[in-house]
């Protein structure tokens, strides 16, 4: 009676499992030697940029009058909020995407797994590899990746992301429905130029593919000829759905926000997209919060602007110093540049969870194994740079003086 | 290469429909005549508790802080909230659930669209009729239910709740897996009483069912006899699992939260379903706000206790108001005793949409057909008690001058 292929996954999700392992530990060894940092997660640490407190705060005290209360959200999201991403994420960088086709949610990470309910179980669905568990997941879970056997499931098809083709995978000879891209990359950092976009979209529109582009980290672009939104390439709208959050941009793990846009021009079989998105949403989803959406509108205020700008900028100083300390101990490390994520290869030819348990024991410093990612992450190791300065600092401290014993 | 079952289903969400009609009136009539008043979707029009606004504004405050900032929810919810919904909801009322039975969500509507997918899709469903439309339609999406022809998913088994067993089905004769049950009632208001609710228990041990008890509508019952939650019935723990919300105890329904309760006892062929819910959640789902667990924590301060307790008074006036305004007009009304919801039987034999465009033209007052809610529902309307005492007033005063022309 239950669903037997959520039971045939691997039996725990990776941020999980480094949860459980980190907590073992601690139980351990947490009264003696140094403190463990955590360079796992992708959480962040920076407060939240002052403009989003207060904006949330006022939307509260709304709620303190039944003029100004707000019950159950418009289906898609706030007008002004939609509004203004349409406006600052994508008019303002050449891409027409009007607020109808942003729909407002919890989470990239829910809009991510849920994308795919929109589709049949017959798709063939591709994903690169490594790349964030839970494009792969979800699929599973509908049973659209058939039986899980010999550590993959049978009907997912992999783009290798490798040391040769720069972490980016070109688009595959055979054909594939559903393609899940992630750039700049979780966990690779590898950001898509415009050239390697554009195949992707061609491949696609050739195809009568559905690309789901992930943008989570589009913030960490400073490379100017880098795409933030697949929609900056000519005909993405026809081919792909696009994912992003405030999450890394503004600090929202735990506030909550992100969008989804199904452009009006993407259709199959005479069926709008963006139509079948709207009814999963009304269907099965109730909004997000009134005071998390007005949170969200106030990144885009000036001061909201340069407090995020600020937030990213000590981000990426901590990507510079772990690249840095990586390369400085004769580590192959790369990513870290336009995304805030470091990958890199695990010395010694250590395996992933190998390393990852040797680098906690010896350094109390946790990161994330590389092949939790896919199989192509083997050997692999990621490094966040949400951590702060300090932690950062003293993280690659504890990295060099270890290889100077390796 | 589209979601087909999706795609077969009845062309729109119910409410969604409701605001599209009640749109189209309004930009035709919206000059002339009165104003309309809404009491079609169970949204809420009081002030958020004070207690609960004061917790938000001091969670936002935390978030400017490195050392206070609050990233990704921990997995099920923070343990601030899980307890005290363990405590106040049930060790006070002698159901023994503890705080890691209990999973914090954002919304009793995702939670109950999302709990289909721990079950096979050769699963037998069965829902009340009429019900809320997101049990059925959350399992047709996963194709659960097979086709939709002539008005009904052919593997749909429905529990008719009619005038003669007082709006609550027994236990079907034959087998069914998966039973959703929703009391007090959405629509019918009507309430189970401890014989009835353990007469399904009884059923789901004997059959080896589950039962999804949505008790979204829980803190509107006054009767002592009647159970709060299903974990009031003995053996419970070994069938059941739990829905519940802040929307309608607390006016939550802009700020987003719930919780669902998988007890650990509830295992079938050798699987907690508890753990399953504890992976479906952390591989499609990042958590619920910090803040506004905080918010929903603060129901249960002493502050938050009598402002929730003084909300739902002045709901429950409304109710009292509203049966006695359609019975005063001759017209055939429950609910509305134990729950916030009245369900009255639609005059001069309308059917349910006739009756919805007539009272919408003739008293612009806007209630939900109760054809929406299934079969059984046709003929009837549902009128929720959440509008303003003076919106209620005002509408029943219509509907009373309305039937004496009638």
């Amino acid at each position: 009676m239950l669903n037997s292929y959520a039971m045939e996954a691997p039996s725990s999700y990776l941020f999980s499992e480094i949860a459980r392992k980190v907590a073992a530990f601690s139980e351990k060894h947490g009264g003696d030697g140094p403190r463990i940092i955590r360079m796992g997660i992708g959480d962040v640490t920076r407060p939240l940029p002052r403009a989003c407190v207060d904006a949330m705060k006022s939307a509260a005290d709304e709620q303190l009058s039944a003029a100004t209360l707000r019950g159950y959200p418009p289906d898609g999201g706030y007008d002004f909020l939609r509004k203004a991403i349409s406006e600052h994420e994508y008019k303002r960088r050449g891409a027409d995407i009007p607020p109808e086709d942003i729909f407002i949610s919890d989470g990239a990470k829910s809009d991510s797994a849920n994308i795919q309910e929109l589709f049949g179980n017959d798709c063939v669905v591709g994903v690169s590899d490594p790349v964030y568990p839970v494009y792969a997941d979800s699929n599973a879970w509908s049973g659209r990746l058939g039986h899980y056997a010999d550590g993959r499931w049978e009907r997912l098809v992999t783009f290798p992301c490798t040391r040769e083709n720069g972490y980016v995978a070109p688009p595959p000879d055979g054909h594939v429905d559903l393609i899940y891209l992630c750039f700049p990359n979780n966990p690779t950092g590898a950001a898509a130029s415009r050239a390697q976009l554009r195949a992707w979209v061609d491949y696609a529109n050739e195809h009568g593919s559905i690309i789901i582009y992930d943008a989570a980290y589009r913030a960490y672009i400073s490379d100017p000829d880098i795409p933030r939104s697949i929609y900056e390439i000519d005909g993405a709208k026809t081919c792909a759905i696009e994912i992003c959050s405030f999450s890394k941009t503004a600090g929202f793990t735990g506030v909550r926000c992100s969008w989804t846009v199904a452009p009006e021009e993407l259709r199959r079989g005479g069926v709008s997209l963006r139509a079948l998105w709207a009814r999963r949403q009304a269907t099965k989803f109730n909004g997000t919060p009134y005071i998390v959406q007005r949170g969200a509108e106030a990144v885009y205020s000036p001061a909201g602007q340069s407090q995020c700008a600020e937030t990213i900028s000590v981000y990426m100083r901590n990507a510079r110093r772990i690249l840095d300390a990586l390369r400085g101990a004769g580590i192959e490390a790369t990513g870290g540049v336009n995304a805030p994520y470091v990958w890199m290869r695990c010395p010694d030819n250590m395996d992933s969870w190998g390393f990852f348990d040797y680098l906690l024991k010896e350094a109390r410093v946790v990161g994330t194994p590389g092949s939790g990612f896919g199989k192509c992450g083997e050997g692999y190791f990621r490094l966040t740079a949400f951590g702060s300065p300090e932690d950062t600092d003293e993280a690659m401290h504890r990295v060099g003086a270890l290889s100077r014993k390796i």
